[in-house]
């Protein structure tokens, strides 16, 4: 199974990628985590040695897309 | 049926966004179109009017996603 893990901060950018990108992806070949860094603040550095420079992004299988901008990573912490 | 176009422009951030992104999309749920805006300029207007202002862009029922950065739909023209 491929992973994608949608990283957002809650932001209305974030949100709105998360609702049609996250729904758009193909959930029978895609397990999808979807990850609120505002609130799960300790995935952070998960995130950046993923790297993710920006949210909202989304990993696909180590792979990090970042989709519009919303907020940099390092407003975050 | 939704719809989803991936605009992209040949270059290797595009590419590698298409491989992944556009493969990842629910097929059943979308109706898929890649569009090479370096090959079919003449759709690079509907592009711009759809609200794409650099490639690759995925356009999901309207709404634009720009993905990464590859390049600006101005350099195509």
């Amino acid at each position: 199974m491929n992973t994608a893990i949608f990283y957002h901060a809650g932001c209305p950018v974030c949100l709105s990628a998360e609702h049609l990108v996250a729904d758009a992806l193909d959930h029978s070949k895609y397990t999808v985590e979807v990850v609120h860094l505002g609130e799960q603040a300790a995935r952070i550095e998960e995130a950046q040695t993923a790297g993710v420079a920006s949210v909202p992004a989304l990993l696909l299988n180590r792979q990090v897309f970042h989709i519009n901008f919303g907020a940099a990573l390092s407003d975050l912490q």
